[in-house]
């Protein structure tokens, strides 16, 4: 590009879905070159895809990381040896191999969460048909949670079992994580960014709303007391600073009844429980991890407005269901993924900030079905 | 792209300027694929720049737009034969080449103000140097203002005159507008948007502040009154109407003392007066820009705080001076043109929203400082 043109930031992301897409505003503002492997043309980042390749290569990412200020990613699904041979050819990977490792393999995260104190439902590791019965045993045979201790997103590698024999296909790969199946009265997530130089910022507490295991809605902030939210804080940034994690981590938690949290699940990088930060926010996770990254310092995560919500978009975006939408209602802001369409894809969202989150969530939800043409829940 | 790729609705711009580029953000979110014609290599668009070659070419801009959905602009400059061939091959234009062509003259615009009775400075036309002398009697040989018709901007092809020896190089090249020289209280900008099927949408009215001749700050809304903001949206969605604009136009105005407007410059296109509403409006005029030209239905144009400025940046941006700026001032949005460094050149902008413009402003002129390292204003 030359010298001098503006920042000028070189940074790589490895995987080209809509996290890598929505890197795209905020490096345009902020005069950052974003990079992106892909994995296939055609990818929700193309427009700023300057590779095609196997992420689990060791020679196309460290040709692809050539050159870069820093090296990050859309997913958590780089082979260690990866991250090493770029980490030995120079280039600064953020979040750390040493981070991503407990990201990659929820046995060792649980590990290190126990390790360092923090809450987390009642667990166990399976290795044997016979561990799984004890543990359900424990619950006197009621429901409990299996997880596979690696390459688990949206609801897969998660099962509710009821005996042995649901989980034995997996038992055949390693080890199994158990958990109680956790009454709780609400999911939260709580997003913090930090910088090498250990500055960290963090966003008000959000919730989270499933079906099916899949993220559909995200409030914001979470009716939650002062006490817990503040909690949720410190229970992310002790994660962030003891695990040296770089750039935004986003921790999925059960919230008890008591105001109590129990961590369900975590992800280095920016999370679908972040995008209504987008427009609720000054600062939004995609610039906030672009910024942390790079080691720039980090923006203000101040609400802009009382609230917000996100309301996700599946199976397929057209035209017409956006006019119809944006018609509907003019303060409506759509983030479209750019996928063809398939049934169950995530392929956008909607969001809408306002004064309370009842009536904005009645109206995103209004939204995403015109959009998809299904009907409102 | 294939079929049923979200959105997928394929708009092409003319020109690689920071125009182009500040509608990277808004057609990423809306799932839109932005095609730019830019003139070279490396401009502020490239990221989305899809050909290289000079707009003036009919076959280069015909073959450009091949295949689009609507061919807009990111300057005023394309010939109207070009813009006539591309219309011929079946792509809209948008804004329409009848309406283009009053915004690249001058005089063709003011016969058109004129004719629809809105408010502009005295004004005369010149084509030889008697018709100078005897507009300068007519102000008792005070200064009045002399402009060329057509290819004026940021203070080029504009000059404050004594005699009409200092007009005599432009004499050469055809007639010279002259106006007098407005003694306003303040230089304001009203922003409009319509689209083909009639719609407008209108943000607040700011208030501009140029040094010689190149606008450098703006405050939102401007501190006019009521009476005088909604007289300029009137004056605003007048113009886009009766000339049948489709795209934001932005109107200039000098504020007088009566609280009178008088038109100074139109741009039909987004403008630098309105950079501040992409933090402080829930729809910034790049987005809007875009649903206009598609024919979507427009964004709502609410303010999301009570005030906010926006700085230019010249000369150049560095690593170091941002750091420094962002470091200050997390709550500082910077806009970076990805322009090389060059004495006097817009490199990019600054944009801080709260509740007054004093404070904010006065920060915001040390963010623009500590990023060009020049000293504050």
């Amino acid at each position: 590009m030359g010298l001098g043109i503006g920042m000028g930031l070189r940074v790589g992301v490895v995987g080209g879905g809509q996290l890598a897409r929505m890197m795209i505003p905020p490096a345009v503002n902020l005069g950052i070159e974003l990079h992106v492997l892909s994995e296939a043309e055609g990818s929700s980042a193309r427009l700023a895809a300057t590779q095609i390749g196997d992420f689990r290569d060791i020679n196309t990412v460290v040709k692809f990381a050539e050159g870069l200020d820093v090296l990050t990613f859309d997913h958590e699904h780089v082979p260690r040896a990866v991250l090493d041979a770029v980490a030995g050819a120079g280039v600064p990977i953020r979040p750390s191999a040493d981070a991503l490792a407990s990201a990659q393999n929820k046995l060792v995260m649980r590990d290190k969460l126990v390790a360092l104190g923090l809450p987390v439902p009642r667990w166990a590791v399976a290795t044997t048909t016979a561990d799984v019965s004890e543990f359900l045993a424990t619950f006197h045979n009621q429901p409990v949670i299996a997880k596979t201790p690696s390459g688990g997103y949206d609801g897969k590698g998660v099962r509710e079992i009821l005996g042995p024999s649901e989980v034995t296909d997996w038992l055949g790969d390693g080890p199994v994580l158990l958990e109680e199946k956790v009454m709780f009265v609400a999911e939260v997530s709580q997003l913090v960014a930090r910088s090498p130089s250990g500055e960290m910022q963090t966003w008000p507490l959000v919730e989270t709303r499933q079906s099916g295991g899949v993220c559909v809605e995200v409030i914001a902030p979470s009716s939650a007391s002062e006490f817990t939210s503040n909690h949720a804080r410190h229970i992310a940034s002790t994660i962030a600073e003891e695990l040296g994690v770089t750039g935004v981590l986003a921790v999925e938690m059960f919230l008890m009844e008591s105001g109590d949290l129990l961590i369900n699940e975590l992800a280095m990088r920016p999370h679908n429980s972040g995008h209504i930060f987008t427009e609720l926010s000054l600062t939004s996770q995609f610039e906030q991890h672009l910024r942390a990254v790079l080691d720039l310092p980090l923006g203000s995560t101040d609400l802009i407005a009382p609230a917000g919500v996100m309301v996700n978009i599946f199976d397929g975006v057209d035209q017409v269901g956006v006019r119809s939408a944006l018609r509907a209602n003019p303060s409506l802001k759509i983030h479209d993924y750019g996928k063809s369409a398939r049934r169950g894809r995530k392929v956008g969202h909607v969001s809408l900030i306002g004064t309370e989150w009842e009536s904005l969530l009645h109206l995103a939800r209004i939204g995403a079905s015109e959009i998809t043409g299904n009907p409102v829940p």
